[in-house]
C-alpha cells in the first residue's frame, strides 16, 4: 500500500442494505491515483451499458486521492462521479470543504453506492465503522437541517456532512451535492443520483492521518506557499469575482444567456462588491492558508444566513448577470437557495436564463409560469424559479430537466436558446473570446467545464502568465481566437494536467504548478514519480471516460457547440466576432489525433487501449 | 540572451577563408536547445537538398549546449553533424572530452564550417579571435601528430584539438572526428566530411566561463553526484565493458559478424581483463567526477600508446568479438589506430566482420586481400584492414565506403553480410534481444545508434533500473521481446529524452534523471521550464531531422533492419530466437503515429509542423 492511501474502498450497497471493503493492490492505486482516475475505473468496469442514471442499477462513487487528507492546502478536497443524469454518460465534479479529509481520517479512500435504498437513508462512518441509518426525519429538509440534525443526533459538531437538499430527492437533473452547506460538488446531476437512491447524506468523522512518505518535504511546500503569498493575495483577499467590472470589458461575462456583452450595473455584483457590502468574513478549507471563501450575511430585503458561505464568481454571473439580474442581494439568496436545495448555480442560473429567453421570445407565457414575469432582470422571478426547480412545481417541473430537454419539449425553437454541451449547462466563460474554452467544452467527457479547461487569454501576450505555460512548451503570444495545432496541443496538456488534480484529488487555485505538483505526489506516496506519468495517468483517464461515453451511444457528434456561439453577441467587444464552426472541427480532429483517438470519430484506438494498460 | 550561452555562433568559409558571427534570438535557443536541436536547424535550414555529402556545400556543424562548459559532471561534451557520406540524410554525434567545454570558454555556442579550403588548413579559435591557419605540414599525419605539432606551433599545451587523422583525410566514409585523441564523434562519417572541407583540425582555448542563472542550485547537483557514488561507482572502477564474460550469456554481445552468440573467449577483452592487464590508470572529461576513461599500455608485440586512451565497450566487441578476435593487446592496437587515424572504431570493426564473413564464404579471396588471410579471429588481419581501411590501400578502398557501399560492389549475396540501418553499422547491442532497441535502429534519423536507444531487458522484471522508468509511465514488467504499444511508448519517451540530452549536450553516463536534467537546464538558463517542454524540443529536433532525411529522399522503407535478425543466432541463447518482421513494421507504424507522423509513411502531419513551430 503506498503512503498516503488508506487502502481501503468502500462498498454500499444500498438495497441489500450491506456494506463491504475492497482492498485493491498497489498497481490500481499507481494506475488511476484517486479522484477522477478512480471514477473512470470503476464506471467503465462496473456499470452496465444502458442503465438509467436515476435508476438502482448507476453507482455513486465519492473518491479521495493521494493527497486527500494530508495537511498541506488544497487537500481537503473529493471528487464525486456516475452515469450523470443529464448527458447520459460519464460525469464527475469535485468539491472543496472539510468532507473529503474527514473521509479519509475516518479510513477510506473512496465509497461506492450502489443500489436503492428502500426508504430514505443516510450513511454514517466513524472511524472505519459503517451504519447505514434511517433518513425519513430527514427527508424533505434543506441542507442545513439534514445538517444540524445529524450532528445533533450523532452528537458530534465536528462530523462532516455531504447532504442533498429536496432539488436532489425530487430527482432534479441539475442537482448537486453540498458539503457542509458551503461547498457544491455541481456539475453533472450527481444530487438526482444521490436523490434517486433515497441517500440523503453521508456523515463522516475520522481520526486517523494518512501517514506520508517524506513529511519534511511536504513541509517545504507548505513553506513556500507561505513565501509566495503574492500568487494568491488576490484569491484570499476577493476570493473568485474580483474586478468583473472591468472584466465585461472583455467580454467574457456572459448576459442574458449569453447574448449581450454589455451589463451596465455589472459593479453591482463584483466580488469587490460582495467585500465592501454583504461579506462578513472569508474561511478556509481543510489545512489551507489560502482562505478563498466568502462568507456573506443579508438581513433585508431577505434574509440570507452566513452557513450557506457565499456566492462565486460561477453563481454571481449565472444568476446575476446572465439573467439581467444586478441586485447583489437577491443573488446572494439565490446562492443560499441553491445551497439549501442543492442546486447547481451554474445549471439552475442558465436554466434561468433560457427560461427568460424562452419567456421574451413567447415561448413561454405567464400561463406557463404561473404568473411569473419571466423577463432578464427580473430579481424576484429568478428567486421563485429557484424554488419552483428544486420542489418540481409548475414551470420548475420543466425546467428540474435541464435546459437542453426543457428545450426539446418546449420546442419552436427553444433549443437556440438552450446553451448546454452533452447536456450540461455552460459555465460563465466566453469561447467566442477564448478559443480553446470552445475546444474544451466540446471535448471534455462530462460537457462544459470550466475547471478542466485553458482559459487562453493569459497566453495572448508576453508575461508571467505566459511563462508559466512555456515549461508546457508554448513558444510565444497565441492570439486568443486561435485554435490552431500549438494551441490545441497546449490545452491537451493544460486538460490532462487538470484531470491531474482531480484525481490528486487538489484544488487548482492553491498556485502549485505541474513539477510541485509531480513532487509533492512523490513526498505523499513514496514513489518516484514524474509529470510524464502523471500525464500519462490523465490519458488513461479521459480515454476510459471516452470509452464510457462511446458505449452509452455519444459520439463526435455530441461533442459541440450550442449554435449561439457561432453568431456574434448583440453588443459589447465581441458584436464583431463570432466561432469559427470550421475551425471548431479542424481542432477538434487534432484533439482526438493527439490523444491517440480516431481523428475523425473521436474512439481512441486500440493501440492506445494496449498502451496506456486498459483492457 | 539566456544564461549558459555565449549568445554566438561562428561560422567559416573556407571557400572564401572568412568568419563571421551569427546572432540569435533567445526564441532560437529555447526552441533548439542545443546540440543535435542546432544541428537540426541549421541543416534544415541552410543546406540545398541532393548536394553531395563530400561535396563544398555540404556544412560541418560543431555544436555545444547550454550546459557546456559549467562546472558539472558531464559537461564537456560537444556534438558534430552533417550531412551525412553513409545515410546521405541527416547525422549527428557526440563527444566527449573537454574540446566542447573549451569552446564554450573561448566564447561560441556553435560552429558552422561552409565550403572547402584550396588548401588543407586548420582553425585556430582563442578567446573569440578566429584564424584559420595553413595546415599543409600537418595533412597525413595521424592525431597525436598533429595534436603535438599544433600545440607546439601556437605555444600552449591545453589548447584542444578536434582533429581527423588520414582516413578523414582520405574521405574514409566511416572516418569520425577525434577530440584530444582519445574522444570520438564516432558515427555517420563526419570524419570524412571535415576531409571533404580539407579542415585538418580545429583547436580551441578559451578563458571565460558562462554565467549560470543559479550556481548554488547547481552546486547542489555536484553535491548529490558524490553523495550518490553508488549509482556510478561501477562506470569509475572499470568503464564500460565490464562483466562482459557474464552477459555473454544473455546473446547482447555480437559474435562473428553478429553470427554467433558464444564466444567462450569472451573473458579475454572484457573490461575486467583490461583492468587486470593492460589500464594504467582512470580519466575524466571536464569537470567530471565519474572518471569512466580507460588509459591503456601494451609494450609488446605491440607499441600501445597510453595517449590515445583505451577501449571502450563497443570498441571491445566491434574490433573484437565480432571479428572473433579475443587478443586483448591486438584489441588495444586496433583501438590505437582507429584513433590514430580517426576511424568510428564500431564502423570499422563491423565493416571488418563483414569482410571477414564475405571471404569465408569466398565472395572475397587472397587475390582481394593481398594475400591477407582475413578469417574470423585472426588479429593481426584485423590489425592490417584497420591501416588499408585508413589509407584506403587495396581491400581498404573498397571496405572505407563501409559495409552497405562495399556489399553492393561485391554483389553475389554479399548484402546478406552488410549489418546496417541507412547505412550506418550496427552498434555492440543484439537486437533478437532487446526487441525495442531494433525499433530504435531502424526510427532513428541517423541510423543505428545504441545511445539513443532503450535496452530493455532492463524492464523485464521488477527492481530499481524499472522503477525509474515508471516515471516514464511504465506500469510494470514488460517482456525484453515484447514490442506492443506500451513498449513503444516507453522507448519514445526514451529516445525522446535521448535527444534532449544531445541537445543540452550531456553525458548519458552522469546519472541524473530526467526530472534533475529539467532542474539543471533551469539552473543554467533561468529559464521555467521542466520535462515537458524538453520532451517537445526533442520531438521538434527528431522531426526536423524526418524531414531533412525525406527531402534527401529517404522513406518509411529505409526504416529497416538487416535481414541477419530475422534469422535466429548460429548457437547461445538466441539460437531459437529471431527477430519477428511484421512485429517491428507494426511498432514502427505506432512509433510514426506517436511522433505525429503519418502511420503508414512515416512523414510527419502538416499539423504537428505547425505544432511544433517548424516552418
Amino acid at each position: 500500500m503506498p503512503y498516503g492511501y488508506t487502502g481501503r474502498i468502500l462498498r454500499v450497497d444500498l438495497s441489500g442494505g450491506t456494506t463491504s471493503v475492497d482492498t485493491m493492490g498497489d498497481l490500481f492505486y499507481r494506475k488511476y491515483l484517486g479522484g477522477a482516475g478512480f471514477i473512470s475505473y470503476f464506471l467503465l468496469k462496473e456499470l452496465k451499458p444502458g442503465i438509467d442514471p436515476l435508476g438502482p442499477e448507476n453507482k455513486l462513487i465519492f473518491a479521495l486521492g493521494p493527497v486527500t487528507g494530508v495537511p498541506l492546502s488544497g487537500s481537503g478536497r473529493n471528487c464525486i462521479g456516475a452515469k450523470s443524469p443529464l448527458t447520459g454518460g460519464y460525469t464527475k465534479s469535485e468539491v472543496g470543504g472539510f468532507w473529503g479529509a474527514e473521509l479519509k481520517h475516518a479510513g477510506y479512500d473512496a465509497i461506492i453506492v450502489e443500489g436503492k435504498a428502500e426508504k430514505p437513508v443516510y450513511l454514517w462512518i466513524e472511524d472505519g465503522v459503517v451504519s447505514i441509518k434511517d433518513a425519513n426525519h430527514l427527508w424533505g429538509k434543506n441542507t442545513k437541517e439534514t445538517q444540524d440534525i445529524i450532528r445533533d443526533e450523532l452528537g458530534d459538531d465536528l462530523i462532516r456532512v455531504a447532504a442533498i437538499g429536496p432539488a436532489g430527492e425530487n430527482l432534479v437533473r441539475i442537482a448537486c451535492i453540498m458539503n457542509d452547506l458551503k461547498d457544491a460538488a455541481g456539475r453533472g446531476g450527481t444530487g438526482a443520483v444521490m436523490g434517486s437512491k433515497n441517500l440523503k447524506a453521508v456523515a463522516v468523522r475520522g481520526h486517523s492521518r494518512p501517514e506520508v512518505a517524506d513529511p519534511g518535504r511536504l513541509g517545504e511546500f507548505r513553506q513556500w506557499l507561505l513565501a509566495n503569498r503574492q500568487l494568491w493575495a488576490s484569491f484570499a483577499e476577493f476570493g473568485t469575482g474580483a474586478a468583473m467590472a472591468s472584466t465585461i470589458g472583455t467580454g467574457n461575462i456572459p448576459v442574458r444567456n449569453f447574448q449581450n456583452g454589455e451589463f451596465a450595473e455589472i459593479s453591482n455584483i463584483s466580488a469587490d462588491t460582495v467585500k465592501d457590502t454583504i461579506r462578513i468574513k472569508m474561511e478556509a478549507c481543510y489545512a489551507c492558508s489560502v482562505r478563498c471563501k466568502k462568507v456573506v450575511k443579508v438581513e433585508k430585503p431577505y434574509s440570507v444566513d452566513p452557513e450557506y458561505g457565499g456566492p462565486e464568481y460561477e453563481t454571481l454571473a449565472a444568476i446575476g448577470s446572465n439573467c439581467g439580474v444586478s441586485d447583489l442581494k437577491a443573488v446572494a439568496k439565490g446562492h443560499e437557495l441553491c445551497g439549501a436545495y442543492s442546486l447547481d448555480t451554474i445549471a439552475t442560473g442558465d436554466t434561468i436564463a433560457f427560461a427568460m429567453e424562452c419567456f421574451e421570445n413567447g415561448l413561454l407565457t405567464t400561463e406557463d409560469t404561473g404568473g411569473i414575469e419571466l423577463k432578464f432582470g427580473n430579481a424576484e422571478a429568478m428567486l421563485q424559479i429557484i424554488e419552483l426547480i428544486a420542489r418540481r412545481q409548475g414551470i420548475g417541473n420543466l425546467l428540474a430537466e435541464g435546459t437542453a430537454r426543457a428545450a426539446k419539449k418546449i420546442g419552436k425553437g427553444a433549443e437556440d436558446f438552450a446553451m448546454h454541451v452533452k447536456g450540461v449547462e455552460i459555465p460563465m466563460h466566453e469561447p467566442r473570446l477564448k478559443a480553446v474554452l470552445g475546444l474544451g467544452y466540446v471535448v471534455n467527457p462530462h460537457g462544459a467545464d470550466h475547471c478542466a479547461n485553458l482559459h487562453d487569454t493569459m497566453l495572448s501576450q508576453e508575461g508571467p502568465p505566459l511563462e508559466r505555460f512555456k515549461s508546457l512548451g508554448i513558444l510565444g503570444p497565441l492570439p486568443a481566437d486561435d485554435l490552431g495545432p500549438q494551441k490545441v496541443a497546449i490545452f491537451r496538456n493544460v486538460h490532462l494536467f487538470r484531470i491531474v488534480q482531480d484525481s490528486l484529488v487538489f484544488c487548482q487555485f492553491v498556485p502549485y504548478d505541474s513539477e510541485q505538483m509531480a513532487d509533492i505526489l512523490a513526498a505523499v506516496t513514496g514513489w518516484k514519480t514524474g509529470i510524464v506519468e502523471m500525464l500519462r495517468i490523465a490519458e488513461r483517464t479521459l480515454t476510459m471516460a471516452r470509452l464510457f461515453n462511446i458505449r452509452e451511444g455519444l459520439t463526435a457528434d455530441d461533442d459541440k457547440l450550442p449554435k449561439r456561439f457561432f453568431e456574434p453577441k448583440k453588443d459589447g467587444v465581441l458584436s464583431t466576432r463570432h466561432y469559427d464552426a470550421e475551425q471548431l472541427e479542424k481542432a477538434k480532429g487534432y484533439y482526438y489525433t493527439l490523444m491517440g483517438w480516431d481523428g475523425k470519430t473521436g474512439v481512441p484506438t486500440p493501440e492506445k487501449l494496449e498502451e496506456l494498460g486498459i483492457e
